[in-house]
């Protein structure tokens, strides 16, 4: 089905996922992908090969609470039916929140302006929930953290924050806001771009936890900005921390 | 080791843990058991036989944030290096919180004067932390279960909200306090008494439930608590919302 079909409509869901079992969002061959099962349950529903667009490409072990997906289709349900239906047909890991029917054409991918992801550490390693933070095996101070993230803001080329892309030139975006929270053992951060490109935000918090920890001044996180160059940058923080929190249109 | 061996010393342990993957608390064969594991990783560190007595004999699939443990061993360690090397020989589903050396004779479980439980409830299905949560597939309003619960307060025979138990004569505790918070589409009930009996929070709950989705009224629940029968009772609610939360002494 494609925006083509005068008999098709368009959908956007709202979607809400566990990474922790999922290759990632996006199709592969012989891997488990949210994609991939919300696709299954389309086809299941719908008995059309439906080819559905994601907002943010999360990697293998990255959770969301507001990944938007978009796709057309013939069917005959309703947005409140199709999402009873899809919840009843997806596995438990993978939740639509809500569904609507926007003024086509509505692609989730090319049309966001903002998107949002959160990544949640913690000073104490977890039983409960630990699928859902990353505890960093040394201590951090927050402080230079938030110090050294102020150079975020605005427009950048993020070549040093990001793993090589064949298909990227430029890396541009620009950082709309950057929050921190801190609560009893947990630090939150919070970025807000219009594009973030792969592995990003888990090579920023990489590298602003050797802020934290005294290994590298906040001069020397502004440097790698200003170089681009990925060399000089943290590791990449475990995807497990990290969250697709919401999209913006 | 015993109380009675003059070089042993007792130990206080402060334990989190997911019950998901566990079949409760107590050591049963060919089964995983949080103390088993517990029991495992001290033999390991201490090459002692230790058998350690817990506070509360969580079931299959119920969680802990505050479950104490206690044991007696002749071993050299101080209470933060056992707690280090605890954690560094438990799976990561099972956390030492907090280690000491009380004034012996201390025993976790004869020794317990409240214990606190809480059973998180969630209107809609989540995906990230759904093993935390159990969500219901009817509508239920809180007010009328805020209001049943009230009877609760207070020493009771309890023979209608647990499950029978050869070792049980009397079903008698009281119940020192009952809360809940409403938070989003979270309902949170906690309760605490000196003991629970088998299932009791869970029955408790699966029957606040039906008076909650309108099937039974907060008379009628008030009836189970006098007559104490059992087939009066609603189902039992599953394991995964509940949680151990604190035990005190």
């Amino acid at each position: 089905m494609t925006p083509g079909d005068p008999s098709s409509r368009c959908f956007k869901l709202v979607l809400e996922y566990d990474g922790s079992d999922f290759a990632g969002w996006q199709v592969q061959p012989n891997a488990r992908t949210v994609q991939g099962e919300l696709e299954s349950a389309l086809k299941i529903l719908t008995r059309e090969e439906i080819r559905v667009a994601g907002a943010g490409r999360t990697d293998a072990g990255v959770h969301a609470l507001g990944q938007v997906a978009s796709f057309f289709s013939t069917c005959r349900f309703g947005p409140a039916e199709l999402c009873r239906a899809l919840n009843a047909n997806l596995p438990r890991d993978v939740r639509v929140r809500e569904a609507s029917n926007p003024e086509a054409p509505f692609d989730a991918r090319r049309h966001a302006r903002k998107r949002t992801y959160r990544y949640v550490l913690s000073r104490s390693e977890p039983a409960v929930g630990r699928q859902y933070v990353y505890c960093p095996r040394w201590r951090f101070d927050v402080d230079p953290m938030i110090r050294a993230s102020e150079c975020l803001m605005g427009l950048h080329r993020w070549d040093g924050f990001s793993r090589r892309d064949p298909d990227e030139e430029r890396y541009e975006s620009e950082i709309h806001g950057v929050r921190w929270v801190e609560e009893g053992d947990r630090v939150v951060f919070e970025i807000t771009a219009d594009r973030f490109f792969h592995n990003m935000v888990r090579i920023l918090v990489g590298t602003l936890l050797e802020v934290g920890g005294g290994v590298r001044s906040a001069e020397q996180f502004r440097e790698i900005l200003e170089k681009r160059d990925r060399t000089l940058a943290g590791p990449t923080a475990p995807p497990c921390g990290l969250f697709l929190v919401r999209v913006e249109y």
